[in-house]
């Protein structure tokens, strides 16, 4: 997953009829269908096996790659054998980053290989490369007591500790363009991860306009580490780095989707979904493969059990959400005026390590319906209900209005394995997957047949 | 650490005075100098500094490599520094393994790099690499069964899961000429290791001389999981491989020492020490850096206490341990006929996290002489005296009745970093290791001064 900070529109939209809180109780009225869609998400063996696939058969797929246009190819298969209707892609351009050949190594004060890998969207190296002395901080704070005097044609090597993805990942998204507005050459971030293990976790940066474009790279922990330590006692650090990295024209790509339309309300829309597109390390699995095979399989199991709900239940594969976002605006295109038939958008962007439950950006009352709808999760320990909501693939939805949920795991190790080569499939438990299944699945169907509806909360404010 | 299974004379040397059980209680005799022993190990940070320059300022040094002689002449340099006497480098004649470049991809049914480190002694590849199926296997059972008609050409690929790595080691040791028995062209062997984050662990390998010599490298898990699952799917696997790997002619190098001489019987000797060499990947921090520091700060704290012991208390730094053992016999050959006046070996090589104690090859006695000792180290958590005892580089002193000592830690993650990229400094705990210097010293300073001696009790059979 990607964080990023959305512009909102503060207009919500009254969004339907509100559920009086005096209605009988949704735990109650769905409690029996509940139970088959659990019963049949934990026995389940098809889900876990077509994410086996997605992940050792495709790998990762980063926009642009000719992986994520068989992935979306192999998901609108997938949809159609599982049964949903209207399958489509819905196009969209993506921006096509291409990594290229990539090395680093320290020079001074030994020689040995930097554990690096770039930044999505960095600029490469020039030709032969940069090789140049290292200044190291810990924030932007320190950079700034540096001075252009010090930082004028170094590498500056952030080395923020880890307290959290988003207190540290500001020095990846933004790191670069504060290092090269003192004069910086390069710029080094500690990888976001609070596993030293050696190795590097990329993720996607940007570039301020107004300063010069200078190539970035996440290096592992240990890394940031020795060279901080290194200049700290006031020893030279050399570092020497290539990067191939450069932009190549757009490609055409698109979000997938497909449906069981509603039995008495085929114009209202529950959208639950996750992105395709991954990184170009690993193969995707938590991030977000899991997610997007969960989602397919809560639909799939409900046409399995010929459960039809009252309004269309639509399963959505962004694409790009990685390194542009820019599969969620023509989602939201594609949906036009007929956003008020969106009764609730769900996004699971998290991993799929062991259910919790959800985030909902919803107002009061909603969230009392939420809870009820939690009690029939508590059997594979997705009860919870909290703030929240957002996402950044359902985020057009939500600013303008949608309610939005977003699901939620113990995320143990997430962030372990996040925009690294270790996001395989292994690390995906199937029991976990399978638990996450019957959350989905439960969440969707009660959201698209209950007699009322959720009104957001302006949830797209908290759920960044 | 390596793991070896030595051939033992089983010929104990009654080795001098036994202790009698009725003597004065160790632990109230030695109580006041294990306290400021203690206190100062605690307090000590030139210990850990010295640490930080063998992992930060000279790096990994395996045997035959220049980064192995300036540690072996910087260590010679800190014991001098460090108040000892007769400092000396005892010479060895070490094998010289270079790994050269290497490289591995899944060419089949996907592309994507493999995450491969050649084993320590592997041939290389011939020019242009070797390209070709995989057969996957779990145990070598399951390699007899698949027999010479299905390995014949292949790559075999062990994918033993971890259970230990006593049980999974020997995939990595004489899995290449089991699989060349029937015909395989290269090995590749799952990482012993418990965790799976896509890095490889190498470690020694060796040929059987009946069997043609082919490639071993070893595979992170997540490799050797995706191989496995793909061909027990049917699904053909193909894999390219590139490996430099080579022998250069012996080098010299030698086993650095020194030593407080004893204040009464200087010809009596307690030898503490761990290995200089490393393998060529991380620093060589807890395999065993940390081990060497500690031993040499007990030391160091012992002369800064003026604290003299009645016998000679030597530190030694033993080379290569890693892959050839090389440095073992030249220190037994150089103590000669005085072997019995070593009347003890602490051998310190499964890292510094948390000690525990230290497993004992003693008689029954003699341990109880040690549990006097250990009820000195509970303060800092190393009460604990344990059978066992030996230890690679002290086994040709045990073996010929020296009682035999190996320092024990709680090992949580030793084996996740062990032999891999990720043994770097950071992996040391400056606590943890002030621990392990307290244990070592209050350990070496009682056994060098107390009245009695321990009395091997064969512990060689028991300590590998």
């Amino acid at each position: 997953m990607t964080w990023r900070i959305p512009t909102l529109s503060l207009t919500l939209l009254a969004a339907g009829a509100c559920y009086a809180a005096d209605s009988p109780n949704l735990a109650d009225q769905y409690r029996p269908v509940a139970g088959k869609l659990i019963d049949a998400a934990l026995a389940d063996t098809e889900g876990y096996n077509r994410l086996t696939w997605l992940c050792y058969r495709i790998g990762s797929r980063l926009s642009g790659s000719a992986a994520l246009e068989k992935a979306i190819a192999w998901s609108a298969e997938q949809m159609k054998a599982a049964g949903l209707s209207n399958v489509r892609v819905i196009p969209a351009k993506v921006p096509h980053w291409e990594r290229g050949g990539e090395s680093g190594r320290m020079i001074a004060p030994l020689d040995k290989p930097l554990h690096m890998l770039g930044l999505g969207m960095s600029v490469g190296t020039p030709p032969g490369g940069i090789t140049a002395d290292v200044v190291a901080v810990s924030s932007f704070d320190e950079l700034a007591k540096l001075g252009r005097e010090k930082v004028q044609g170094k590498i500056v090597v952030y080395n923020e500790p880890y307290t959290g993805y988003g207190p540290t990942r500001m020095y990846r998204s933004s790191g670069a363009s504060r290092a090269a507005a003192l004069g910086a050459v390069a710029a080094l971030v500690r990888s976001a991860t609070p596993l030293a293990i050696e190795i590097p976790h990329t993720g996607e940066m940007s570039y301020d306009d107004n300063q010069p474009r200078i190539p970035a790279a996440a290096v592992s922990p240990e890394d940031a580490m020795m060279m901080a330590r290194l200049y700290a006692d006031g020893v030279p650090v050399k570092v020497h780095l290539e990067m191939g990295a450069h932009m190549e024209p757009d490609a055409d790509s698109g979000d997938v989707i497909g449906e069981i339309p509603g039995r008495e309300k085929p114009e209202e829309v529950v959208v639950i979904g996750g992105h395709i597109d991954s990184w170009d390390v690993g193969q995707g699995a938590q991030d977000d493969g899991a997610s997007i095979m969960a989602c397919l399989q809560a639909l799939a199991l409900m046409n399995k059990l010929g459960l039809q709900p009252r309004r269309t239940i639509r399963v959505a594969f962004w694409v790009n959400e990685e390194n542009g976002g820019r599969g969620a605006d023509p989602y939201r295109a594609s949906v036009g005026d007929r956003l008020k038939g969106h009764v609730a958008a769900i996004e699971m962007d998290g991993g799929a390590e062991a259910p919790l439950g959800f985030g909902a950006g919803a107002d009061q009352n909603s969230l009392e319906m939420l809870r009820q709808i939690g009690t029939l999760l508590e059997r594979v320990g997705a009860g919870q209900i909290a703030g929240g909501g957002g996402g950044a693939d359902i985020m057009p939805l939500v600013r303008d209005g949608v309610p939005g949920l977003s699901e939620r795991t113990v995320g143990t190790h997430y962030f372990d394995w996040h925009h690294s080569e270790a996001d395989t499939l292994d690390k995906v438990s199937p029991e976990d997957f399978r638990k996450n299944v019957a959350a989905l699945a439960v969440m969707g169907y009660v959201l698209a047949d209950m007699p009322g509806r959720l009104v957001s909360g302006g949830g797209g404010r908290r759920g960044q």
